[in-house]
C-alpha cells in the first residue's frame, strides 16, 4: 500500500493545472477502483509461504535463479527424488516463464544442492519421516532430509520462495527447518456422486503436493455412482456407473502419480449403506428385492446391504480381495456412515435374524457387520477405517475413526483406545469461509483435555469434498485456496493462528496454484462469460465479487427445481467464490471508518465500490434481457443496489457529521433484515460492513448547535 | 449498443437527486470506462459463424437446447461419425455447463437428426467431399452429409450457432448450405526451431476442427531440433533434440487424434539445409565434417547435406521409407528452402563433383538433389512437396509447391503445370493484423489472371507458425484468433470480405475457442502476474493492452539481448496480444470524432482512456520498482503518457472548436515521430488514432471573431 500514497500528492499537481477540483474525486476513483487487492506480498520482509514452516530465520540477500540455475543431488541414487527434481524444474521454467534447457540437473555443486540420507519406499506410509532443512544464501541453497519425502517437500517450499525482484526472479535467503506437526493430512474427494475426471484428480494431487498434504481419500461409491472397475464383479461399474469410472490399470496409474508426490490414495467403499449403486448390478446384495436404478437425487437413502446373508460377506471377501490388491495403502475405508436402517426393519427375515442372534437394534446390527467385514479386511492385510458410526467397543483398536460428527466424538474414540482422524469442522463443501476452518485445530476443543499419549493418537485430519454441488469445471475453486490454509492447520505449529496472514498468503498461494493448472481462479470468469454470452462481464462480476452461495446445508432446500445428479451446473451460485475477497477487502475498510481509523484513498474506495454496487440493476439490466441464466439474479442486483445506496447515505451522515435520523436508521435495518434472507441460493457478503456503516452513521453523537 | 443508450438517461435521474452536475463526468466515466468490449452478438440478427457457410438464410424462432438434448445417426454404421458425436455432446455440455447425461445418441428422432449416405475413410485424403447441410427448425434439426466429413464440419457449425438467449441455449432456426471453396486448408506447426508438447498439437487440433481446416502441416526437423524418433537412425533424436521428440506412438495418436477430426497430418523433414540437428548424431551426411552440435541462434546456417555422396541418398532412403511408414498422408514435404551453398561452395570434393557432372551453380547442384530425393519419395508411394526454391523444370508434374516468396512464383509454378499451396501473406509469426492475411486471396494477385484450369491446381494454402518466437505457453496467442479469420478464406466464398464483420465473428470464436482449452486468452493474464509478481496488473495491462510486438523481422535486431532458442520467454513483447483490440475500439471511437459523426458516450470513452494512458506510468511505478520484468517497459509507459496527454489536450481543442496552434501540431507531431520508433520491440498501437485526433484538431477552421 505504502507506493499508493504517492498519488494523491502527485495527483495534485494535475488538479491544479485543470482548475477543476472535482475532477480530483473523478480521477481518484478512477484510479483507486482498480486497486482493490492488497499490497504485493514482494514488498513483505519475510517470504509469502504456506504451510508455514516449523522454523524460519531471514537472512540477508538473494540467490537468483536464472536461466543457466542447476540442481545436484547427493546421497544414495533415488529414482523418484530425480523424478520430483525434473518436475521441480519444470515448475521452475513455468513460473518463471524461463523455458532455459540448462536449467537443469547437474552430478556436483548445484545451485540448489539437494543431499538426503536414505531413500523412502516407493509407496508412502503413516509415519515415515517427512523433515527437512533448506538453506539459502546468496551464494547457493542446500536442502538436507532424511529421506526422499523431506526432500520433495523442501522442494515444494523453495518454489514458493521464488518471486520476482528488481533484480530478475530470485528467493531471499533463509534458513528453514521444517517438519509436520501431524503424520496425516488428507483432502477426500467424492467421485461418487460426480465423476470427478482423471485431470481433475492429476491436477490436485499436484495442489496437494504444493501445500504438503500427503493422503488422498477416495470416496469411490456411492448411491450416485460406482467408480471403479471390479472384473471379480463387473456389472458394478458396468450398472453401476453410466460408464464413468476409472479402470484398474487409471487407478494403478493415479497411485504411482500420488506416490511420487509422497501422496498416499486410501480408497473408501462406502457399506452398508450408501450403496445403491452396487445393487443395481447386484440387487441380491441389498436388503429388499429391488430392481435398483443409480439414485439420482441427493440425501439418506433406505437401500442397504443385507447384514443377515453369508452370501454378502463372500460377496465383499472377494471384492475386498481384489480392491485391497489394487490399492497398495495399509488403510481401507469402508465408510459405514448414514444407515437408516429402513430397508432392515422392512425386511422380516432380517427382523427375524435380529431376534434368533438377540441383536437389540440396528446399530448393533451394522455393529455386527462392521466386525465381519473388519476381518475380512484384516485377512487382506488391511487396517479397517470408518466413520463415527463404526466406532463399537467390540472392533479391534487398530482400526482408524473418522470424526464427522465432531470433536467430542473423536476424543471419545481415542479414550477408548482408537487413533483417529478430524473431519469436522473441515467440510470445504459446506462453503464456510476459510478461517472457520482455520480456527478448527484438531487438538482444541475436547481434545485439548487429552493425555499426550492420547492426543498421539489424534493422526491428523482431512478436508471432505463432497460432490452433491459441484461438477468438474467449479470442483478446484470449492477445494482451493481453502484447503492450502486447512493444510498450514495440519502442518504447522499449532501457534500458527494468525487470520490475516493467512488470508494473505492463501491469496498468494492460490495464484501460484494456477501454475498447477488447477482451474478455481479461472473457472470463475468462463463461467461468468457463458451466462452473459459474451466477454462483456464487468457487471455481472461485480455482482458476482460480492456474492456468496449461501453455507451449510441450506442450499438444496433453496434450489430454484429439485436438484439431481443431471441438474445443469451453470448458475451464478456455480459459479462464484466460496468466499468473497471484495468482501472482506470491503469489511477492513469499512472498519477503518467505523474507528476512526482512516487511512488516505480510503474513502474514495469505498465510495467507488458503493457507486458501482448501487448501480449494479442499469449495469446488468443489457446482460439479464439477453440471457436466462443473468435474468433469474436481477432480484439479487436490486438487493445489491439497495446495500450500495444504504452504504453511500451513511457515508454522507458520516462526512457532514450529521447523526442519522432514527426512523432512516430503522428503514434501514429493516432493508438489511430482509436482504439477509438468500436470494436464488446467493448471500451478498458486503452486508455486515454496509450494516455497520449504517449503525455508525445512526450513532454519531448529535451535533450540538 | 443500443441498450447503452439508457445510461445516460437513467442517470440523469440520479444526478439530479445529487445537485452536482460535475459527478455526471464522474459515473459516466467509471460506468463507460467498463464497456470497452463492442455489444454482444447476441443481439445480432445472425449467428455469429466462422468460417461463413457457403450459403445461409434465416427462419423464424429458435431450437432450445435443454439438458435432454438427444442426437440420432443414420445411414450407414460409422465408428468415426459416433466418435464425434461423443465428442460434439461434451462440447455441447461444456459450453452450455449442463452435466446432463441424458444430453445423448438416440437411436432415432434425436432432436439432432445426422444423416450421412457413405463413410469416408478413417484417414483423410485430399479432395474428398466435405460438403453438408444443416436445417434447424424449432422442431429440431437435420444434418445431412454425403460422408462423414461433411457431417463432421456440420457439428461444428451447429456448436457455433448455440448461444445463451432470454429463453435458455438455443439455436437459431437456420437453413444452410455449405462446402469448402479450397480443399487444401492448413495450419503449419514448426516443432522443430521450439519443441511444441503433445497438448499443444491436440488443443490446436481441436481449434483447426471448430474452424474446418483440414491439413496439419507439421514442421518436425530444423537447425534446431530433430523432433522425431528414427528407430532406423536413433542419434537422431538422442542427439539432436535436447530430449524433447515425439515417439513414433505419440506420432500415431496425433494422426489418429487428426483423422478423428478430418484433419490430414503432413510431415516436413526440411533437406537438404535447416538441417544442422540431423548433424550431430550423423555428421557424415553433412558437406563438412563436424562435429555438430544442436544450433541455438536463429537463421539461415551453412550446414547442408552433401548431395554428392551416394551414402546421403542410402540414409535418405532407409529414413523415408521408415517416415513414409509412419506418417500415412500421401504426402511427403521435403523442405528445401535456404541453402545458402556456403558449405557446398568450401568444400573441395563438391566442387569437384560440380565439374566432373557439368553443374553450373549450387541451384543446380540443389535441383539434382530433389530429384534423387522425389525418386525415393515416390518409390516410398508419396507425392513430394516443397517450398519454392525445390521448383526446377525436371521435378514430375505431380510434386506440390508451397509458396512463402509470393503468389507470383506461386503463379508462375501453376503455369508450368505444378500444383501449388499459398503460404505468402499467411506468415502469422510476422505479428500483422488479421485483416492483413484475410486481404490474401489463393486467387488473386497474380493468380487471377490464371485460367480456370490452371486456378484449380492452386489447392489452397497454409498459415505459417514458425517459432523463433514462441514457446508452448504463448504459442496459441500467435495462431489465434488470426487462424479462424484465414480458415474463412479458404473456405467461405471469395465474396465474403467484410473487415468489420470478420472482426466482429472472429472476436467471438476467440473465445468460443477457450471451451477447447487453447491459452491465446488465457495466457495473457498469467504472464502479465508473472510479469508483476502479484494479481495487481491493472497498470500492466493498460499498458499492454495497447502494445503490439514489432511486426516483419525486424524483432530480432531490436533485441535486448542476442536471442537464442534457450531465450527466457517472458518478457512484455511474449505477452502482448498480436493485434491491440483496444487500439482497433479505440480507432473506431476517434473516427468518429473526426468525422463528426459522434454517438453519445463516445467522448467520455475516449477521455477515460487517455486519462488512464496519462497516467500510466505513475500507476504502473509500484510495480516497477519490484520487478525487473515491469521495469523495463517504463519507458514505454512514459511514450503511452506523452499519447494520453496529446490526446486529451487535442480533444480540448475540439471541444472548444479552438484550432490548436501550429506550434503545438508541430511539438505534437515531432513525438509521435519520435515514439513511432519501436522501444524494447513494443510499439503503441493507438499512436495512429492519435495522431489523428491531433491533425483534426489542428486543421479545425479558425474561430471567426
Amino acid at each position: 500500500m505504502r507506493l499508493r500514497f504517492h498519488y494523491p500528492a502527485q495527483f495534485a499537481a494535475r488538479i491544479e493545472r485543470q482548475g477543476d477540483i472535482n475532477m480530483r474525486l473523478t480521477v481518484l476513483i478512477l484510479l483507486c477502483g482498480l486497486f482493490l487487492v492488497p499490497a504485493s506480498p514482494a514488498q513483505q520482509e519475510t517470504p509469502s509461504l504456506m504451510p508455514l514452516p516449523a522454523s524460519l530465520q531471514m537472512g540477508s540477500g538473494q540467490l537468483a535463479i536464472d536461466p543457466s540455475f542447476t540442481v545436484s543431488l547427493s546421497g544414495p541414487p533415488d529414482a523418484r527424488l530425480e523424478r520430483a527434481v525434473h518436475r521441480f524444474l519444470e515448475q521452475l521454467r513455468r513460473q518463471t516463464g524461463m523455458v532455459a534447457l540448462d536449467m537443469k540437473t547437474v552430478h556436483e555443486a548445484g545451485e540448489l544442492a539437494i543431499q538426503i540420507d536414505g531413500v523412502a519406499r516407493e509407496i508412502p506410509e503413516l509415519g515415515e519421516d517427512e523433515s527437512y532443512s533448506l538453506i539459502v544464501t546468496s551464494n547457493g541453497a542446500t536442502l538436507r532430509a532424511p529421506t526422499t519425502l523431506g526432500a520433495m517437500h523442501g522442494l515444494q517450499t523453495f518454489l514458493q520462495l521464488v518471486r520476482i525482484t528488481p533484480q530478475g526472479f530470485a528467493t531471499p535467503a533463509v534458513s528453514i527447518q521444517d517438519k509436520p506437526r501431524f503424520p496425516w493430512r488428507g483432502l477426500m474427494i467424492d467421485s461418487g456422486r460426480h465423476f470427478m475426471p482423471l485431470d481433475m484428480i492429476r491436477r490436485n494431487l499436484d495442489g496437494m503436493e504444493a501445500v504438503k498434504l500427503n493422503v488422498l481419500h477416495w470416496h469411490l461409491s456411492e448411491n450416485q455412482g460406482f467408480r471403479v472397475e471390479s472384473k471379480k464383479f463387473p456389472k458394478l461399474q458396468e450398472m453401476g456407473s453410466d460408464g464413468l469410472f476409472y479402470t484398474q490399470a487409471e487407478i494403478r496409474d493415479i497411485i504411482a502419480y500420488a506416490a511420487d508426490r509422497g501422496i498416499r490414495v486410501m480408497p473408501e467403499f462406502d457399506m452398508p449403506g450408501h450403496s445403491t449403486a452396487w445393487f443395481v448390478g447386484y440387487p441380491e446384495l441389498a436388503s429388499a428385492p429391488g430392481p435398483y436404478e443409480i439414485e439420482r437425487h441427493w440425501g439418506v437413502f433406505d437401500p442397504a446391504m443385507d447384514p443377515t446373508k453369508e452370501s454378502t460377506y463372500k460377496f465383499l471377501d472377494t471384492f475386498i480381495a481384489e480392491m485391497a490388491g489394487l490399492f497398495p495403502d495399509k488403510y481401507f475405508h469402508i465408510g459405514g456412515d448414514e444407515v437408516n436402517g429402513k430397508q432392515w426393519d422392512g425386511n422380516p427375515q432380517i427382523q427375524q435374524f435380529l431376534r434368533t442372534h438377540n441383536i437389540k437394534d440396528n446399530a448393533d446390527l451394522q455393529a455386527q457387520f462392521n466386525t465381519r467385514v473388519q476381518k475380512i479386511v484384516s485377512k487382506y492385510g488391511k487396517l479397517m477405517m470408518g466413520w463415527d458410526e463404526i466406532l463399537r467397543p467390540d472392533l479391534p483398536k487398530n482400526i482408524v475413526v473418522q470424526s464427522w460428527r465432531g470433536q467430542e466424538s473423536l476424543a471419545d474414540a481415542v479414550k477408548q483406545g482408537y487413533s483417529g482422524i478430524l473431519s469436522s469442522g473441515y467440510y470445504i463443501d459446506l462453503m464456510q469461509p476459510a478461517a472457520s476452518h482455520y480456527a478448527v485445530d484438531p487438538l482444541s476443543g475436547a481434545a485439548a483435555s487429552l493425555s499426550p499419549e492420547e492426543q498421539k493418537r489424534i493422526l491428523g485430519g482431512e478436508t471432505t469434498m463432497w460432490a452433491e454441488w459441484v461438477s468438474p469445471e467449479n470442483v478446484d475453486s470449492r477445494i482451493w485456496p481453502r484447503t492450502a490454509a486447512i493444510a498450514e492447520r495440519f502442518w504447522s505449529p499449532q501457534s500458527v493462528t494468525d487470520v490475516d496472514s493467512m488470508y494473505e498468503r492463501m491469496e498468494v498461494e492460490s495464484r501460484r496454484l494456477d501454475w498447477l493448472d488447477l482451474t478455481h481462479n479461472s473457472s470463475y470468469l468462463v463461467m461468468l462469460r457463458r451466462m452473459v454470452g459474451s466477454d462483456d462481464i464487468a457487471a455481472l462480476k461485480t455482482l458476482a465479487d460480492v456474492s456468496e452461495t449461501v453455507k451449510g446445508y441450506s442450499r438444496e432446500e433453496l434450489s430454484p427445481f429439485p436438484p439431481t445428479s443431471l441438474s445443469p451446473m451453470n448458475r451464478l451460485p456455480d459459479a462464484v467464490r466460496v468466499e468473497s475477497m471484495t468482501a472482506r477487502q470491503f469489511s477492513l475498510l469499512t472498519d477503518q471508518i467505523v474507528s476512526g481509523k482512516m487511512k488516505l484513498g480510503t474513502e474514495v474506495r469505498i465510495r467507488s465500490l458503493l457507486l458501482r454496487w448501487r448501480d449494479n440493476p442499469i449495469d446488468l439490466e443489457p446482460a439479464a434481457m439477453r440471457s436466462s441464466l443473468v435474468k433469474e439474479f436481477m432480484p439479487l442486483a436490486h438487493d445489491l443496489s439497495a446495500l450500495g445506496s444504504a452504504g453511500l447515505q451513511a457515508l454522507d451522515y458520516l462526512d457532514r457529521g450529521e447523526r442519522a435520523p432514527e426512523d432512516w436508521k430503522t428503514e434501514q435495518l429493516a432493508m438489511l433484515e430482509k436482504i439477509k434472507k438468500p436470494t436464488s441460493q446467493l448471500e451478498l457478503a458486503v452486508l455486515p460492513a454496509i450494516q455497520k456503516l449504517v449503525e455508525a452513521a445512526a450513532n454519531q453523537p448529535p451535533v450540538t448547535p
